[in-house]
Formats: structure tokens, C-alpha cells, sequence
């Protein structure tokens, strides 16, 4: 049996998003979003950054990979009853979508998870965009999809809630040896 | 050594959320504005006794016997440094408050996770009485009971949502039988 | 859409295990041989009593729909690649499958989590006759199936281990109350 | 109210680390005898180097610092009951100490969360030093510490796996560039 590239995960995983429409920058957005109250001047560009460092992990990756894919064979018609109804639905107890999700933001600490149950809930940017209920019975199926969006945007934020402490330390030192 | 019994861990448990003020209700309350969207007569009285429901829980006592205890030698100056300050600053970065409360709301399903992190970011009413951050540096210590508290509403809301739908289910069989 | 029915869902998780070859028996074998060494005269009858009493979760039933989905589309060859092969050869560094298999584990406490990493390495009874690994490339493919046996086993082991030290309890009260 | 620098934190966990003779080297033991099956060529120094690397992140040096300090409180009598003595008997259904320490191995993907249910079973190396159970009532208690080294040694393993993956891929590239 073919033993799996890291670089061909990565890649695939990359083209699951692009292929939903889901762009680094429409990431990115909802991390600024959650990063804002904390850092005024915190540039999209930074976000992105983290957005991507995020992507780099193994674990987000292979769970686009499944998601993508449930979505995809549910939006074909290719999944089994009742799951198939279950995931087209987007039902409110289904839970599956988000435990996957939540695998990879566990990463990232407690932040990314309490930040994770705030996305879930409010839907912002692209994960309103995403939303599966929004379609009719025929429409696209991103069920799985929002929600890794919203861990990745979790994940990102957290991230980069770690790394601005860490640069206001670094300055805050600089500051004191420079006095 | 000796062995505890279960009714005292269930006693003092209840008893560390009434020595902090927090009432059954108050936390019912929150579970009641969480599902409300999707069950518009809910009483208070359903909310209460999920709340207990839940307090049953070995999980859910002996986590509040630990996050209950480092509050209270927190308020007291009893914890050793740093995490003296951590704890009565309520440090955002900290995460061992919103962990210990995550291990008991998992029991619930997803959605129980999704509806903490969405209270934690949210601070609906008793939870934001809580906040350690709103008193000076000698008031009282909630840092790691107002996420207590999340954690019960949050599991609460979720189990109440299953059985709001176990109901639905049934009476909808008793309708079908009927005709 | 339809909305899918839980008599339907339960229904379906159970199909899914049979059509593996899987019984309640094989699963209460292992808690079984999990318990022995706390309670050396504990019944198979009990342990598959605290199995199907899992099996009734509805966050079990939907990870089972889920994963014996992935696990019969990869036997397929209906997966797309490179999902395909990483689910195939049961790939080590996946993580999906446990992912999955964990969501519903939490639900027991945190010595299920414990059981349930212990069974994932150790691979005890219809575990190991599960392990995607044994067979070619062209044999069943149980990669998802055989971690979410181990979450099973491991809940329902979990579950007795609360049930047991109610039932000792009960019983000491009852002799203090008879002298 | 004072905001504690990180490097004030983390020395503080690795000075509660060594309070309780717990040393990088004997914690590395366990990530070897982990890994050595898939790397039979492994040596301690690359192990260290992973534990190093687990014990920069500032969720395990939280975890520590609480865990280590209800230890200690615990040994020296000042936590109130019955916490105090569900912590001194490292009682089998407490829980907290393994959620605690679940936090941070979430961090490194599902292989350490397994790899962390199995050292929590069998105590391998110095965990089993730390066993709170093999010392009298009076003696010394390890009931959080123990599972910490536990998730340290998991993760810094499940770490290592991660890096192992990468290097062979690497070096698997540069052989085919090379012909």
C-alpha cells in the first residue's frame, strides 16, 4: 500500500478549501474579527500568517480531508441513510461535524476552544456564508466545512494571541534594557 | 486513608456554590436563555432540574471541590507564586480554569462545548456577576468558578436539547398512533 | 428535508456493527477483561448491559454512522485520494479515527479517555481482529471501526466503574443501617 | 495587579518539576522507550530535546504550576476536605488530575492522547515512582504530578513521531534527487 506524501495531504488539503470557495483571506477576516479588541492595529497580512501556520498542521489537514469529502459525497447523494439525511440537514444534534473540528483546535489551548463555541454560534464571515441551512434541499453541503473554518479561524486567533504576548515581552524587555 | 462517600462530595460541592452566592436558578436562568430560541414555553423549573441533573455528576462535583478551592486560596493569598497571580488576575492566557470545566461539559456532546465557549466569551448573568476581573486586586477570586458555572449551564442546555427532542419524537409517535 | 428519526439512527448504528462482524458480546469481552481485576466476579451480562446502555448515545450512534461510512467507501475504493490511501492502510499519523472515536469518550470521564488509549494500543479481543493492518491491499478496511469499538468498550467500561461504587456504597449504608 | 512574565512562569515549572525529582533525562526515558519501536535508533538526546520542546508551551507550564501546588497543598494538609482526601488517596473516580493534564496533550493530536491513556495505565519509569498509592497516608503525594509527566512524556513522543515523519520524507526526497 502507497505510504501518503506529507506535500500531497498539504496541497489536497489547500484545494478542498479553494475548491469550497474558502479563501485565506476570508480566514483571516474572522481571526482579525476575534483579535481586534486586543490589538487595535492588527494587520490582515498577520492574520493571514497565522492562518497558513495553522494550515501547516497535519492534524487540520487530514480533517478537511474528511470533511470536505462527507460534504461532498452527501451533496452527490453518495452517502447512506441516514446519514445522508443527517449531514444534508445539518442537524442540530448530529455533533460529528464539530467533534472532528475540535480535534485540531484542542491544539491550540483552551482559548481556541471557548473561541471555536463563539464561531459556531455567531457565524461570522464566511462561516454565515457556509451555512448549510441557508440552501434549499438541493443546495451545496458544507456541514462539515463551516465548522473546520471555524477551527481554523479559532486556532489562528489563539495563535496569535500567544505570539502578541510573547512581541509585548520582547518589547517590554527591550524598553527596560534600553533604560 | 479513608475513602470519601459520594453524598459527601455531593454535599460539599453544592455547598461551595451557595457559599459563592450561586443560586440553582441563577444558573437555570442561563440554561433557560440558551434554549429558549427553540422551545419558546420553557419554564425555569425544566432549566432547574437539568441544572441538578447535571450536578449529580461525579465529573461536575469534584471539578467544582478543585476550581472552588484554588479561588478560595487564591482570595487568600494561600497560593504560592506566580500562579498566585495568574489565578487573581484572571490571565487570559492561563487556561487551567476554562480545562477543568471543559472535562466535565464533554459528557454533554459537542454542542454542550460550542454553548460553553460561547458563554465563556458571552458572560450571560450570574457568570458575569462573577467576574474576577471587575473587582480591584483585593476583592473576591471566581476565576475558576465563573467558568464552573459556563460549564454547568452549557451541559444543562445540551442535555435538555436532547431530551426536548426525545419529547418531540414521542408525542409525535402518540399523534401518528392516534390517527 | 426530512428530519431522521432517533429509532432510525439507532437502528442504523447497530446494522452498521453487525454488518463488521461485530457483537455486543465481543465488546462486553473487553470491558470485561477491563473490570476483572476491580471486581473479579463481574458477568458478561453486565458488562453487555453497560455496553447497549452506550450504544443508546446519540453522539455513539452518529460517530458509528460516520465511521463504518468511511470505512466501507474506502473498502470501495469511493474515497478520493489522497483520503483513499491514508484510510486504507490505517495510516499512523491520521488521527481522524481516534478524533472521532474520542468525541463520544469524553462523555465517560476521564478514565474512559485513559481506557480508551490503553485499548488503542493493546488492540485486546474483536480489537485486534479489527486492525485494517492484517489484512492486504485489497481486505476490509476497518480503520474507523476499530477505535470506535475501543471508545465503546472503554465508555461502557468507564460507566460500570461509577455503577460499582454506587452499588458498594449502597450496600455499606444498608449494613450500617442493619446494626 | 501584577501581569506575571512568561519567564517568570516558566521557570517556576521547571523549579516544581525538580522539587519533585523529576528530571528532564528521566522523563526523555519514557518518550524512549515510546518511540524505540518505530526508531530503533533513538537516542536520549533527541528524546530531551522533544521534552524541552513540550515544556516551552505555556499551557503544560500552567497545568504544572496547579498541578504541583494541590500536591503539595494536599501534603501538607491545607486543602479543605473532602478534596484533601480524594487527592491524598489519588481516588481511582477523581478525575481531575487527568483532565488537567489531557489539556495540554490535546495539544500534540491524538496520538498522545492514547499514547497518555497507556502510560496512565501501566506507569512506566518514573510515573510509577510517583505513584501516590505506594506511599502511607503520611507520605508524599504525586496524585496530579503523575499524570502531568505523563501528558509531558506523551506529547513530547507524539512530538516526536510527528518530526520523525518529516525527516524521513526529507530524506527520502533528497535520495530521489540525488539519482
Amino acid at each position: 500500500m502507497r505510504r501518503v506524501h506529507s506535500k500531497e495531504v498539504k496541497m489536497a488539503a489547500l484545494d478542498r478549501l479553494q475548491q469550497r470557495g474558502i479563501t485565506i483571506e476570508a480566514i483571516a477576516e474572522i481571526v482579525r474579527e476575534m483579535q481586534l479588541p486586543y490589538k487595535p492595529d492588527l494587520t490582515l497580512e498577520i492574520c493571514m500568517e497565522s492562518v497558513l501556520a495553522v494550515l501547516q498542521k497535519r492534524e487540520v489537514q487530514h480533517a478537511i480531508l474528511v470533511g470536505a469529502e462527507l460534504d461532498r459525497l452527501a451533496e452527490e447523494n453518495l452517502l447512506s441513510e441516514p446519514l445522508l439525511s443527517l449531514v444534508r440537514s445539518d442537524e442540530g444534534l448530529f455533533g460529528c461535524d464539530e467533534t472532528l473540528a475540535l480535534g485540531s483546535v484542542f491544539g491550540y489551548g483552551s482559548i481556541a476552544v471557548t473561541t471555536f463555541g463563539h464561531l459556531d454560534k455567531h457565524k461570522i464571515g464566511i462561516i454565515r456564508q457556509l451555512d448549510t441551512k441557508k440552501y434549499g434541499p438541493d443546495g451545496p453541503v458544507h456541514t462539515f466545512m463551516d465548522d473546520l473554518v471555524a477551527s481554523i479561524a479559532a486556532s489562528a486567533a489563539s495563535r496569535l494571541a500567544h505570539r502578541l504576548r510573547d512581541e509585548e515581552e520582547a518589547a517590554e524587555e527591550h524598553r527596560r534594557a534600553a533604560n
